[in-house]
């Protein structure tokens, strides 16, 4: 057993403090991981604060995690002490169901485990990254490039594999029209790899504030959706669209910029329900879809890309004590463009 | 020009009656086409009704009209006199759109010209099946084989293409799971397309009153959607339902009968919009996408599969003074499947 250093929220108003948590001793398959730098995203903060439904409390955060392995079990055979690897969502699923056995363990049908706020193979419940070790099966671990710094590696995790894997699926590549709503976190990762995967690459931000940055990532073009030109100007333009936004959108809106059988992805959750006129569908055969991270082996492959095109995220690393006020600038949209901890400083 | 005998409504509540109505002098492209035999769709009472914006009446409703050709413009290459063809939901298109040019002209980004309702190039409005003779551009003349009856062919022309081109696009086939929602005009008909195709097709009706009609008709499974326990059982199943209900459903619980990238395709639209929970699409990666009839190309290529695989739609043949009750009928959803008019008796 390990004693990890930890920041750790009590309650849904609470911030964090320091805390000591247990991580388990190592199984035949586990590995032990040093976290060196944990992401802070956007999902942390609807849990912290009890928006996504019981929390067992107190609970430590942080599901994009860049570290260096420190130790193995008996069975490991992928890494090695030393191995700069990363962990992102979820540490287990079955193994056996139908997605599973495709390796698309987000989808496991009996449920993957999450980082966080789940519960392990044991019955205890899964903590975060916001701390100074973690053990995962090695089959949760995934292998960080040597040219990507294990700060910028960290939010890869999330927010890289969440936008790379609707991308692929839906084939953003040369001569494809791929437009990202919303320029957060997600958003300029969105970009980043659209853009390298040769897509022609638009952003539809509310505003126009941060245009020098997109078309710094690769965007060609930007757009202010605040502007109702936009949606006759860009009627019909798109393949594909990757809405980042977790906000209620006006759905019909954002069809009306896709051409015949595009598709516009949702990789956010509002909490409330989208209303859909069906017209806005059937007039171009158009599909409005889901997604949610990606499997293993694509966060693998995401990772690999990345290293490849030479892309990382833009962060601001801060000490564990700017938790809390980090978690209010993300709320005010005030990151540019993801917070990571350093975890040294726990 | 030529005079046809037709029958017309005057206004929302108004009954069939006798019309004469002209059909233009032959341009270089166009057939004359001396119609035998034209479907009931329920968009026929849709427009009659002025359910769907405004109408020009008299109208002359019908869309799936299958006759002879009588004769052909100089210009005419593909058919002659005798022919036997059909005429389904366009007879134009601008023919020069990416679209059309791709072969959807269905989705003409310049607008198709409707079969009736429309407006033709001459600016004068269309007038559709219910009537002895219509001239058409014989790029959007189909032929019909040998093998299927003229007035079984009829609501080939929009009943069947309409089911063809969704199952088609999402490669409905052997080891797919398919759900067809409804079964009436559009049901039966993608229940019988689906099954040639080789997939393993449920009925998900209101009820079980037809479910003998159903795995007649080539479903395996029959359930019906007025039982919980239905969408308990089959949570996860399909890779794609056909939905050809225009009314409002619950579409969150359609969508959780979809397995991971599953999809969910409207053939039909309510007047209302849907309500949807982006959860239930993210969760398993699934779709929720809508589709119009199909093109012309695929038309003629739905005709040689029905053909090829004995596909017919199950008719009730009417004579014309019995238009008005067909109607009641259909809205009272007592027709197995299709009214198809005998246009000798107008």
């Amino acid at each position: 057993m390990v004693l990890a250093r930890a920041r750790a929220v009590d309650g849904p108003d609470k911030p964090f403090r320091f805390a000591e948590i247990k991580r388990r001793e190592l199984d035949e398959q586990d590995v032990l991981i040093e976290i060196k730098f944990a992401g802070i995203c956007h999902s942390d903060i609807h849990t912290a604060h009890g928006e996504w439904g019981h929390v067992h409390y107190p609970l430590v955060p942080g599901h994009e995690i860049a570290g260096l392995v420190t130790a193995v079990g008996p069975g490991v055979t992928k890494y090695q002490i030393g191995d700069r690897v990363g962990v992102g969502c979820m540490v287990d699923s079955c193994g056996e169901c139908e997605n599973c056995l495709r390796g698309e363990e987000q989808y496991c049908l009996n449920g993957n485990v999450p980082t966080y706020a789940g519960v392990d193979k044991y019955g205890e419940p899964t903590q975060g990254g916001y701390s100074t070790h973690i053990v995962v099966t090695e089959d949760f671990v995934v292998r960080i490039p040597d040219n990507i710094g294990l700060d910028a590696a960290a939010p890869l995790l999330c927010a890289g594999i969440t936008t790379y894997s609707p991308l692929n699926r839906w084939q953003a590549g040369p001569g494809k029209k791929v437009a990202v709503i919303g320029l957060g976190g997600l958003g300029h990762m969105g970009v980043k790899i659209a853009h390298a995967m040769g897509a022609e690459v638009t952003v539809l931000s509310q505003t126009l504030s941060k245009k020098e940055d997109g078309l710094k990532f690769g965007a060609q073009h930007y757009y202010a959706t605040k502007d109702p030109e936009t949606f006759k100007e860009l009627a019909g333009t798109f393949d594909l669209i990757i809405n980042t936004v977790s906000a209620v959108i006006n759905l019909d809106a954002y069809l009306g910029l896709l051409k015949l059988d595009g598709t516009l992805v949702n990789v956010g959750a509002p909490g409330e329900p989208l209303s859909v006129n069906v017209m806005s569908l059937i007039g171009h055969r158009r599909s409005f879809a889901g997604s949610m991270i990606g499997g293993i082996r694509e966060t693998q492959e995401m990772l690999d890309f990345c290293s490849e095109h030479g892309i990382v995220p833009n962060i601001e690393v801060i000490s564990a004590d700017q938790i809390d006020e980090a978690y209010e600038r993300v709320l005010a949209s005030d990151v540019r463009y993801r917070f990571v901890i350093d975890t040294s400083t726990i």
